[in-house]
């Protein structure tokens, strides 16, 4: 990893394609505790930020971190959050190029990832229209419903949803063909309703959710119905891609996804009116979770 | 300034160009301290990575910015950090094109640094040849002298030197300029002898430095000789530039700096063999000062 005070990096975006830009800050106590490995701790710091890059479809290729240590962190913590990032970064193609150590009272990792797009396929959260498909990457929900086991400690042996918690997978290799297919993009960090919520208020739409259409995966299945559904709607941190895409073109976004192993599912589609609606089996609306923060999801009364 | 969970940012870099990158961070109690007013924190913050720019010979284009904000940063101080940032980000041309904003402990504000340089003007620590003449901006020990002064608390009012610790001015324009002129580049944050210290290894060089050449303000005139000296040498934090330049670019890269507004000092040469040696003014070699940390930058023995 490269230390502070280290040279400038000299990188070279290819002609004709745009500089994908992001940053984002992982805080101790905040978006990591103490069952985390550090392996875990570095890979979601980098998992976090590649997954936005993914969502604008973007080919993510350098990332500069800063690292804040506290006392606590010794050199066999360090070294295991740089394996963690190191291998995640290995795998997604993408290179440290920058770095910064700073003494800290918390630890936290900050990453600027930075990527390219074709100007022709870089995805804004601005680009859907009425009428558009909504679809979604993997299982949603399982990254929450891993938080909830986790808080009575790490247990022996991990289930899917608690991995989801410690090392989310960004959807890297999706994010890569989005662009061909998608006309916008954002990933789950907040869950499905807050984020859909920005797509909504940037593109000036509402949207429909068919709640049988959620993917969930067999451990949330084996919740009550209605918590697995409130875990998919507002259950944060999944770093799944959501996408809105042109009908014509989602089966072949489907396919091509699927080429690459990851399922797309449709859940539902953007219309002209304001506002989220829940529709249940038989297209009937269902109030929206009751949880609080969601009242700027619903239709101006 | 752009909130947490915005979209990537898409910028183009102009054809033929690299794309260089920096990540700075600065932290409470590490990098300033209550002395400071937040458009201080905020200047100072964007300073140092726009500084790093500079000494690669790059044109500075966009920041993102990650800050950890502890309880005790009101709307009022936060803003205060916001007006430091844009000033210096507005007067340097710079875009900010990120942002993320995290709960935490401790203030800390890290500034990933973008921007732009010439292939040809790109440059690096390790571009350095032996017979180069070392070039320096400004004036050297102002922004340590500064932070002795504010240990006593803050003045009414500011010395020259007290203004280069709390916002030190980076040396944009002559960053510009110097790919044209110079071989090499780095900006003094750790101290002069510290920093040459770094491009003669990455240059696999040594220095003679010219005691009597260096560059000090009024203000380090009225101490004694020996503790200015000091100041000079292993002061850290005055963000000037120290470039290695080819003994006939040195005089027009001077003249190109003068019409920019800033005074370049030719204070040594870099020499083939290893080690940094301190001269007075009648040519004879010094000891280096005795603070601690010095050791490898003796010649081995």
């Amino acid at each position: 990893m490269a230390g502070p005070g280290d040279d400038c990096a000299l990188t070279r975006v290819r002609p004709g394609w745009l500089l994908v830009s992001k940053v984002d800050q992982l805080v101790e106590g905040v978006h990591f505790s103490d069952v985390f490995r550090p392996e875990e701790i570095g890979h979601k710091a980098l998992a976090v930020a590649l997954s936005d890059l993914a969502a604008a479809g973007a080919i993510p290729r350098w990332i500069l971190v800063a690292l804040s240590l506290p006392p606590w962190v010794d050199d066999r913590f360090l070294s295991g959050i740089a394996r963690g990032m190191s291998r995640l970064a290995h795998e997604s193609q993408v290179k440290l190029v920058g770095g910064n150590l700073s003494r800290a009272e918390l630890l936290s990792l900050t990453v600027t990832a930075l990527g390219e797009a074709r100007p022709a396929h870089a995805l804004r959260r601005s680009g859907a229209r009425a009428g558009h498909e909504l679809l979604v990457t993997g299982t949603l929900g399982d990254a929450a419903l891993g938080l909830r086991l986790l808080t009575a400690g790490r247990p022996t042996r991990l289930t899917k949803a608690a991995r989801a918690q410690l090392a989310p997978n960004p959807r890297v290799e999706v994010g890569k063909l989005a662009g061909r297919y998608a006309a916008a993009g954002i990933d789950l960090s907040d869950g499905l309703l807050q984020d859909l919520g920005h797509l909504c208020e940037r593109s000036r739409l509402g949207a429909e959710l068919e709640l049988a259409a959620l993917p969930l995966s067999p451990e949330l299945r084996r919740l009550a119905p209605q918590a697995a559904r409130e875990l998919a709607l507002i259950g944060g941190e999944d770093y799944e891609l959501l996408f809105a895409v042109p009908p014509d073109a989602a089966g072949p976004f489907r396919r091509a996804a699927a080429r690459k192993g990851v399922a797309l599912t449709r859940i539902g589609r953007l219309r002209r009116a304001a506002g989220i609606r829940l529709l249940d089996e038989e297209g009937v609306e269902v109030p929206l979770p009751a949880a609080g923060g969601w009242d700027h999801f619903r239709p101006a009364t």
